[in-house]
């Protein structure tokens, strides 16, 4: 029975919201923060949620994030722009390098942003979601901290840097790839560890470099980048766009969001928006995309699977699915917001979650 | 002993040019398709060498491909362009799209090229390595017929898809990622079976849909994506910017190059450019650049590691070495172009590698 631990996600969001607010952050910056960490727990990538909130918070107490910087445009043309963020919340400077890219490109037909002097910005879903309401495509990228050793490396060099592309269907949900550069978040082999599990060959290695099953021996190595070669080289033109291409941090010069508290993260972001329009007819073109979807859905099917799914398929069905039966915290994430509630004279409990559980029991589809 | 079966680059690309002008393509086409092949060759990509000669002569003989096409500018504006290639070579149409965006990114600071009508387009290096020649960032993709299933699937619904990503550096080699998005080439699979070796799980499945080590087996199945739904979702990106949005074919809509005989390919490209200056003094970025590759190459290497390389090292040594011995082709493909000569009155044999083999012995660097 984990009904106790389930919480309501607006009231959620508005404890979260309120809790910044009280450390200082202005209403409407406030409100993205909190709107970002609560989307990703409704879409089951709990490891961007509210679970990021002490962080945050303490590096906002730190002076290592500055939620009163202005973001600035440092050049922009009609299809360009370098914003810096002046170590503002990634997500508060991720929505203005989004919005501005979005308007550029709604103009133009396509436009890039990039961006410096951020900090960890979220899920990439978080701004592709909003370009796709305004029927744009986009691609969002970050470089994050060092985690991931180069190939023939032995220890962490690049961040499991993110990439997203948000694109809209018509009938059919958008298609929405959101993922980590690595084989597997580390969180997987974290689990594996705690349950004596061995994990498969390629997730990670030793930290000689050498390729491991042993959880534990992953631990103290370094997660893999993804399909060996190809995923570090994605990771690596991540980097370069957002960080050598703006002026932020790159490689070794990103700066750890948990271990560092002497200088700023200096992340960098880097957005693409596109307008189907200048290619194709809006409606035409969420045709096509209906038909490719269920092209695909028809596809057989192998041994045991039941359907074929799209990229974001699954996390939108767990969004819907969070909103009716409430958010699943682990104990470990509420009495951290219970302590930071009380340094701020703020209830956690009561965001928790009051209705009925739905009839079919709460089945939560989270991996 | 294989300094027999060794060509001369120059000649060979010559020897290819005069194949394509004698079947009565247009010479400054026939340069592109022929310099495209031989490029491959030269970087190693053998795949995607002068071994496709017979299947692009083949398609022109059956008024598959229309070497006498003009490639159409569909739509366009300051920043975009959608072309039609009407069914000419895939590097003649990526070529022209290449120049549009090139052209228009230097006046904007960046630019998107669609293409739909188009053929196989050979290697994504080689628009690639003309933008950075230029001193421009490219993104360039394709897609490409049927060949591996989505996450769940049995049979093949989406093609390797490549991604190629180009980016200047000062003095070292530029940055370039070109890969499929397979976890590797089936021609990797048929080596394995030729050689009765198991392949690693993970690369193919059988014609169940089960994983399998069975080189045959993989065979008679499908070769996976690179990192499961990951490289799934990449793959599919690649599908809609190149097909869905461009009008070209997409899923099954791509024709087969080899299987097909009654309708054109309708391969889709997707090119975006973009201006370094709009974002960092270009000198200033290489040095970044430089900076990050001497960094990556400082790091503490995995036993039995030489060297960390950078995405495209590998082509450009093999290049050099190719340039200096020769290039080495298998019989198979010797004879083909011979017989092919011979229909056209034109000599393989005058192709082939006369040089001294270099003092340190020919040593090939292919895989
Ligand atoms: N800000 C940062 O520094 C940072 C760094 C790394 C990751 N992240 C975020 O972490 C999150 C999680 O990344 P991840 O790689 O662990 O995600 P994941 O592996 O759970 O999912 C990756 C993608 O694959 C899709 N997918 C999964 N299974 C599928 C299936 N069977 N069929 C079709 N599609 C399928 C998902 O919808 C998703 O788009 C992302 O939101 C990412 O933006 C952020
Ligand atoms: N036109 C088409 O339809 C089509 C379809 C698929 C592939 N292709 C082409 O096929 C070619 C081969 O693709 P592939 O995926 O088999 O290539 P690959 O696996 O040999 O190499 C992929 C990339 O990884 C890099 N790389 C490899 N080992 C590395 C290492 N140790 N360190 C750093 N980087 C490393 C390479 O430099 C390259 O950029 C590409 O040129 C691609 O464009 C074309």
């Amino acid at each position: 029975m984990d009904l106790p631990t389930r919480f309501d996600w607006q009231k959620l969001q508005q404890f979260c919201c309120d809790i910044f607010v009280k450390a200082g952050v202005a209403d409407e910056k406030a409100k993205i923060v909190a709107e970002s960490l609560i989307q990703a727990d409704l879409r089951g990538v709990d490891s961007h949620g509210v679970v990021r909130t002490s962080i945050y918070m303490k590096r906002i107490e730190q002076s290592m994030i500055d939620p009163h910087a202005e973001v600035a445009i440092e050049k922009e043309n009609d299809v360009s722009a370098l914003l810096n963020g002046n170590n503002n919340f990634g997500s508060v400077v991720g929505s203005k390098a989004l919005q501005l890219a979005i308007t550029k490109a709604k103009k133009q037909g396509v436009a890039i942003v990039g961006v410096r002097g951020s900090n960890h910005f979220g899920t990439g879903a978080y701004y592709a979601l909003k370009a796709i309401e305004q029927n744009m495509i986009l691609v969002v990228m970050s470089n994050a901290s060092q985690t991931m050793p180069p190939t023939g490396g032995v220890r962490p060099f690049i961040g499991t840097n993110p990439l997203a592309v948000g694109i809209p269907a018509g009938n059919h949900r958008p298609y929405l790839l959101d993922m980590a550069t690595s084989v597997v978040a580390r969180g997987k082999i974290i689990v594996a560890s705690q349950k004596g599990e061995s994990i498969p060959l390629g997730w990670a290695i030793d930290k000689e470099g050498n390729p491991t099953t042993d959880a534990n021996e992953a631990l103290e190595g370094s997660v893999l980048p993804l399909g060996g070669p190809k995923g570090y080289g994605i990771s690596m033109f991540i980097d370069i766009f957002s960080g050598v291409l703006t002026g932020a941090g790159f490689g070794k010069y990103v700066n750890n969001m948990y271990e560092n508290w002497e200088k700023p993260q200096n992340v960098g972001h880097f957005f693409i928006a596109l307008d189907i329009n200048r290619f194709m007819n809006i409606k035409q073109f969420k045709q096509r995309m209906d038909l490719y979807i269920d092209d695909i859905k028809a596809e057989p099917k192998a041994n045991g699977v039941d359907e074929i799914l799209i990229p974001g398929e699954l996390e939108f069905r767990r969004e819907i699915e969070r909103k009716k039966n409430g958010i699943l915290l682990p104990e470990k994430v509420v009495s951290e917001l219970k302590e930071i509630g009380s340094r701020y004279g703020l209830e956690i409990e009561q965001s928790r979650f009051q209705g009925e559980r739905a009839k079919d029991g709460v089945t939560d589809v989270s991996k």
